[in-house]
């Protein structure tokens, strides 16, 4: 299987509670390429229910997009560079300036979530991603995000 | 001490990770009147990390803001009735709509976090609410909310 966008982040940059693979307590949620676009695929844990049972909360949500969406911005970047991931001079990273998180319906627990990620624009240190969660083939989630490199 | 808001959630409706009082694994955020206004503090447990050591992790950001925010709704239509939380004929339950998260600054580990609420306006079934999450005094997130209330 292909390595991940976040099995590239460097171990000490790694912690994150939503997809780093130095986290042990946490979702470590993998995104890969779907074409021209990013997918992150992850059926949650029950005990991150909503407050109705047998819905996510959206905390959860908010992280799966967060996550995703950051590591698609670096991705789209590295492709926009017609580089290879991970062979950079320097990592390329990003982190969240702006999420916006629309719940167009109850997201259910105990089936698979998928979460797309397709580039908006770049523009200079800034990437633009729009995001959208399905599960059982419908779309419960959309959300955008605007995303900046940062220098670890 | 005065109850929390989230306290009068029925029970069956009190499993949120982020806020309920039914989920032992979560959060169990709780918001209270702060004047005019709301508030909720929490200390986030490190294992909450964002990629960055000594951050708090996106995700936690989010349900913090989601929680306080749909509570705050609750609230704030509570007293534009001039009823006493739970004392309406059905309870007033509030669920999210559409978040928009700006992150400001990163959210330092390790002091506590408070998360303010402040009412935009109340459109029928609608309600607006600002959002603001400080640390040791400094603004790191900004958010707005729009909550719509539901029947259990």
């Amino acid at each position: 299987m292909d390595k991940a966008f976040q099995d590239f982040y460097a171990d000490n940059f790694s912690h994150c509670y939503g997809c780093g693979k130095q986290n042990p307590d946490g979702h470590r949620l993998k995104s890969y390429w779907d074409g021209e676009d990013t997918v992150a695929r992850h059926t949650p844990n029950p005990i991150y229910s909503g407050g109705v049972p047998n819905h996510v909360y959206g905390g959860l949500i908010a992280s799966l997009l967060d996550c995703h969406g950051a590591a698609s911005a670096a991705a789209f970047t590295y492709r926009a560079l017609n580089c290879k991931m991970g062979a950079s001079e320097e990592p390329i990273r990003y982190v969240t300036a702006s999420l916006k998180i629309d719940f167009r319906r109850p997201t259910p627990m105990g089936t698979e979530l998928t979460v797309h990620g397709k580039l908006r624009s770049i523009e200079g240190r800034k990437v633009w991603v729009d995001l959208t969660l399905c599960a059982d083939g419908e779309v419960c989630v959309t959300g955008e995000m605007l995303a900046i490199r940062f220098k670890e």
